[in-house]
């Protein structure tokens, strides 16, 4: 079982620091658990800004050999574990621009015909841990869970994973005692998976 | 009255880039219209990553002096005009990322106690103009029109707008006279806004 952890925050001193130590941690203890690699966008300096033109047309995105190392991460793990922070509803232009350009046609889905699709990234699983200011509920009832729609409907399961775990953690700014309880949830959760 | 229109597709001959005409050509038809402004992400080579650390920190960032031109634009403009096509569901990372940068607290709203925040942006209008291939119903069922939802209650609700108007055009990929339709519908819409 080989995990590729996606972190994805500026600040390596903050709570979501302890989030990726967490999953290392439970991982060591996790007799399934063969290799575990790291992506850290913000320390890689990662471009989110896809860029399609006359020249660099859109699609040849999937032989893009700027992005070759992450494409082929991504089909060497068997669980993607993506860390990051809620802004604004949804996770960090960092994030979501990493997936503006690895999620190409004909690397993570092709078409079938002119309506249907069909994802190529299968026999996966995809675990979010997410953290937030403000209580969880207030995405739920106001966004309509827009989040989770989002990773979930809008990406992974079109590009073919059908097994997902969702970690929301909510007012995690104020409360050492919830934090402590939050990491080490994420901590049990990777040392059984 | 004022227009800032920011446009955020990477390709300058695009359908996109055609609803950019047909803004500044019904604008050019309205007595009401001043100034207008275009803030082009991609030509800018704007760099959508917001980095805050122990050096730099977060609670700064409404003095961050590498925004304050768009900090300055946005203050300026009556209508705020965005258009950019729909990936995964939401706009490109390039225009999330812009807002992560710019809409930082002290600016664009303000914590009134430990579970209030007040909009600081008020008496302006945002209109949207995105494109998807597809048809829209598809994320209106699927992802619970989360596109919606995110710009308007996530980003800009809560910054202190109240006015809004929505175009979100489906399956523009194929046909050429439903282009056509749309990009006069635009023009009609501003040369009376």
């Amino acid at each position: 079982m080989n995990t590729l952890i996606v972190y994805t925050h500026p600040n390596h001193n903050s709570l979501n620091a302890a989030f990726l130590e967490a999953v290392r941690t439970g991982l060591k203890k996790n007799g399934n658990s063969k290799d575990v690699k790291i992506l850290d966008l913000y320390k890689d300096e990662f471009d989110p800004r896809l860029i399609f033109n006359e020249e660099k047309k859109r699609r040849d995105m999937h032989v893009d050999p700027a992005m070759a190392e992450y494409r082929e991460q991504l089909l060497w793990a068997d669980n993607l574990v993506y860390i990051y922070p809620i802004w604004w509803g949804r996770p960090p232009a960092m994030l979501l621009g990493y997936f503006d350009k690895l999620l190409s046609t004909n690397f993570a889905y092709k078409s079938k015909n002119e309506y249907l699709t069909e994802g190529l990234i299968k026999g996966k699983k995809a675990i979010f841990i997410s953290t937030m200011k403000g209580p969880t509920l207030y995405p739920m009832l106001l966004l309509g869970n827009a989040h989770k729609r989002l990773m979930k409907n809008a990406i992974f399961k079109f590009i073919g994973f059908k097994k997902f775990k969702f970690f929301e953690f909510g007012s995690m700014e104020s409360k050492t005692g919830k934090q402590e309880k939050a990491l080490k949830k994420v901590e049990n959760y990777f040392a059984l998976i």
